[in-house]
């Protein structure tokens, strides 16, 4: 007979050592497709993932491997999906950016993605070709812990906020790229976990708008009394900065972009596209009622109703609506709020990565609207990006030095004469699909200096992302960044890490990365039209160390001269 | 001296012989994107080529090289265009048939499509890819002969005919690939050289419909009274047949399909999507007033107002309308009038190409409508066509042989116990794309036999046309095709040669085609919803004599193996 006490041992064995090793291959089939749906209850074209939108949840651990198998069936438009906040360590030709890491998918094609989710935390998935972004395709990535966390909670929860709009995607396409420029304006409505209301009463066309279309029934979050809950939040909206509340209920912030944040307390959650935050919400109020979960917008001089889904206390009807009026939206233009919220946000006290005390090299950015050759553009440093036809990583790998305009963009502008206040006439602007050449395994520092756009009095918010990295937030500032002193008011200490970060209003933020994942990576503004207009760059580090190219990613400008490896 | 008879030797030398031995090449640049226009004075997106909708005319004499390199600027979307009645002998890669013959052209790309005109005639050109015709791609190539015609006019005009829609393509494709199945219903307009005139009074919506837009002015075509004029005309109608007629002017036609006719004479054209005829009509009428262009839909029961222009007689103002009404339409289902026409086209007596008399293989393909897997779609014999990843051409040069389903779709079907009359089962229907081989070098006869449709006492109308060749036109009938009596009545001595022929509602239509041009080749109907549902088929022949295929069609499916050549 075995002793019990071996048997105990061994079931022990296996408990704690069983998970932590096995590295699961998280297998996902998607078609993606046209579909009418009415997410705000006005029905028009969008693209679903398996008929959904937002598309499945992609649920996996640490060190799991995810396999998408994704099948474009959009009829006559290619596709690309990109994994946000997955870094792609090893396999950059899977982080999903058409132009920069691979070809387009083409219809009727399937493509399969594959990767690692090195890193627990909340990330998000979404197209990143064209602005298809914009017609609906995203989804939530939650990839958990194989180590204890340093909060606790008793349910694990996800919400993606966005903005909406009714106009097609090739309609707000065509119109960014016109003469005269046609703006997109305002979103529609903000949808809380892919769902909103739009008042159909302005819609007079039959059949179009309707309020009791089961798709736009509100969003509701069903809590039990007592318990704590983790609180995943996503935006993935194409314009809009948002802010984020939970009727009468504080939310403790424990995460952003996946990485731990020493904890503090929010009634409002300002959130940008391409942020993910976790939040501890305790459902601690009177438990006879549901409240309100709200969204609104900030940053921009809002026309868009507030975004609405439902705090549901258990048992309490799902449907029934919160005896008060939604909590009032913060002022739109309270920029100090929300830096303050930046300022906030810090590493963990146990989960600390300190960042290298010193840079290789400093890159500021400043971010500008142009007008070059009558249509309206961003520019970074006065060059307004395009994507080659032949990726980036293609081309460097197979040095093709065709592909793209070999000259790099500048490291900088010209600090001493530039009023960031006035609008500046940008006249030498350019577009260009040139990039910055990082030495491989240095420390950059890239400052994100902002102006005034081409309307007067007008700075805007704009967070941006960066590809196959998290970096260090260093700090914050306002006005004009000064190369010598400000540098000196760094956070070494405690930095967060973070994929995505907010630019305020004739302000700047100081980043930090270490340039030690070979490959070609974008980093741009999150807003879908900015991106399209130019805001963004392109970095290349240690190619030489990038692995065979899979033949998939080939198909498009000078990449069908390579045979399959 | 150079004696004065000498000059005038040789200038007559150069006057007869250099423009018969000098081909040229005809080089032209085209960017296709998409724009908001008004074709019937409603503003929506269309696709254009350098701006426009029709795109360019081509203009050659036969024996010329086309050189189109076109640009992709859709944004998302790929692109293929068909060169409709070239036969692309030795360039069969250059069809532009996607699937097919090619890879789509990827947005950013420029593709070089090189072919020879090598007859002289009416053809056109428009999108081969998803439904993008739809979308407002098509033109006209006119190749002017070497040799004299067997008739004579004083100046060379043309006109596309085309039915238009305000629903999006992507709009209606999804809806034709829903289930339910939802059709795209009747046109809101006929255009007239890519003008025609919606009633704005049935749109609520502002600034989108205005019948004041120049865009919308009806179609002008100014003649001098007493002249004869050679009208091209066209139809690339996405599923409209379509009756054409001058106000009081008689049609001679002389020309269909880039093949002279014995001339005779109609007040009311018939011409079916795909088709092109020419005709002559002299301004013989009252030179104090214009007159109108007129043309209705027929073969379905009309709800498209009639598609207007002005036949305007110098020196009156070209906008000045007709003192009358536009002419009465024909009765949309008067089968016999079409019938009629249809038997009255024979080549012209002093350029009978004689057919083979007798044929080596007899292929019917029996037309009908079926539910598979709960779509809505169009068979033959029993089986609806869809396109394969990689391009046909391709798959059988590289000996692809798992790039489509190899076992080839039946010759016939159930002659003795198909009733043609009753809305037939069919549940033994399937979708594939395996193909039709054919000997190379043999004489093929194809007869299209019509059917119900899924609806009772329906049977409908539909131009098959065939890439890559012209075919003989033997025969039209009535009912069920009977193999042993109606070959008989072939009409072997002056048959019409063309590219695109009607088959009539429960009628029969014999072809007869040499198979001498190696390639792979579409077939099938012409109407850009019929094919979409897979109403056609695909023929390859002497695939061993094709040479080698350019890179530039590569890029999908299976093809990114090969390199450049």
């Amino acid at each position: 007979m075995v002793p019990t006490i071996l048997v105990q041992y061994l079931l022990l064995v296996c408990l704690v050592c069983f998970p932590a090793t096995e590295a699961r291959v998280r297998h996902y089939r998607w078609k993606v497709k046209w579909e009418y749906k009415s997410p705000d209850c006005y029905k028009k074209l969008i693209i679903t993932v398996n008929g959904r939108t937002p598309g499945p949840t992609i649920v996996a651990e640490e060190g799991d491997t995810i396999l998408v198998e994704l099948e474009d069936n959009l009829l006559t438009e290619n596709l690309a999906i990109h994994w946000h906040g997955i870094r792609q360590i090893g396999t950059p030709w899977f982080d999903g950016a058409e132009g920069v890491t691979q070809c387009p998918i083409l219809p009727g094609e399937t493509f399969k993605y594959r990767f690692v989710v090195d890193r627990a935390g909340t990330y998000v998935y979404h197209a990143h070709y064209g602005m298809q972004r914009v017609a609906g395709l995203y989804g939530l990535i939650r990839v958990s812990p194989r180590h204890p966390e340093p909060f606790s909670y008793d349910h694990d929860r996800s919400i993606i906020l966005n903005d909406w709009y009714h106009k097609s995607t090739s309609e707000q396409a065509i119109g960014l790229s016109s003469i005269p420029f046609v703006w997109v304006g305002e979103p529609q409505s903000l949808l809380i976990q892919g769902k909103g209301m739009f008042d159909c009463s302005k819609v007079t066309e039959l059949g179009v708008c309707n309020t009791s279309n089961p798709e736009c029934s509100p969003h509701v979050q069903t809590v039990v009394p007592g318990q704590t809950y983790r609180l995943r939040i996503a935006s993935l909206t194409s314009l809009s900065a948002l802010s984020f509340q939970i009727e009468g209920h504080d939310m403790t912030v424990v995460e952003a972009d996946g990485n731990y944040v020493e904890p503090f307390v929010v009634q409002n959650l300002f959130i940008y596209s391409g942020e993910t935050y976790s939040v501890l919400v305790k459902a601690d109020q009177d438990p006879s009622r549901n409240y309100w979960i709200s969204t609104n917008v900030v940053t921009r001089n809002r026309t868009t109703p507030t975004g609405l889904a439902i705090f549901n206390y258990y048992p309490n009807h799902p449907r029934r609506s919160p005896p008060t009026s939604p909590p009032p939206a913060p002022a739109w233009d309270d920029v100090e709020s929300r830096l303050k919220q930046s300022f906030a946000i810090k590493a963990h006290q146990g989960h600390i990565i300190k960042p290298p005390p010193t840079s290789d090299r400093v890159i500021v950015f400043l971010n500008t609207q142009n007008t070059i050759n009558g249509y309206r553009l961003w520019s970074v440093n006065n060059v307004s990006f395009n994507l080659p036809l032949t990726p980036y990583l293609i081309a460097l790998k197979k040095n093709i030095t065709d592909a793209f305009d070999q000259s790099p963009p500048p490291d900088g502008y010209d600090f001493l004469n530039y009023d960031i206040y006035s609008v500046a006439n940008n006249s030498n602007a350019k577009s260009s699909n040139g990039i910055y050449s990082l030495q491989f395994n240095t420390t950059v520092d890239i400052i994100l200096q902002n102006a005034n756009t081409m309307n007067k009095n007008n700075s805007e918010t704009h967070p941006w992302h960066l590809h196959g990295h998290n970096f260090w937030v260093l700090g914050y500032g306002k006005g004009k960044f000064d190369m010598y002193n400000d540098p000196r008011k760094y956070n070494l200490v405690n930095p967060i890490m973070k994929n995505t970060v907010a630019m305020h209003p004739y302000g700047w933020t100081a980043l930090r990365f270490r340039a030690d994942n070979p490959g070609a990576w974008a980093f741009h503004c999150h807003i879908e039209y900015h991106f399209y207009m130019g805001m963004g760059v392109v970095f290349e580090e240690g190619i030489e160390r990038v692995g065979n190219l899979p033949s998939s990613i080939m198909g498009c400008g000078q990449t069908n001269t390579f045979h399959r490896h």
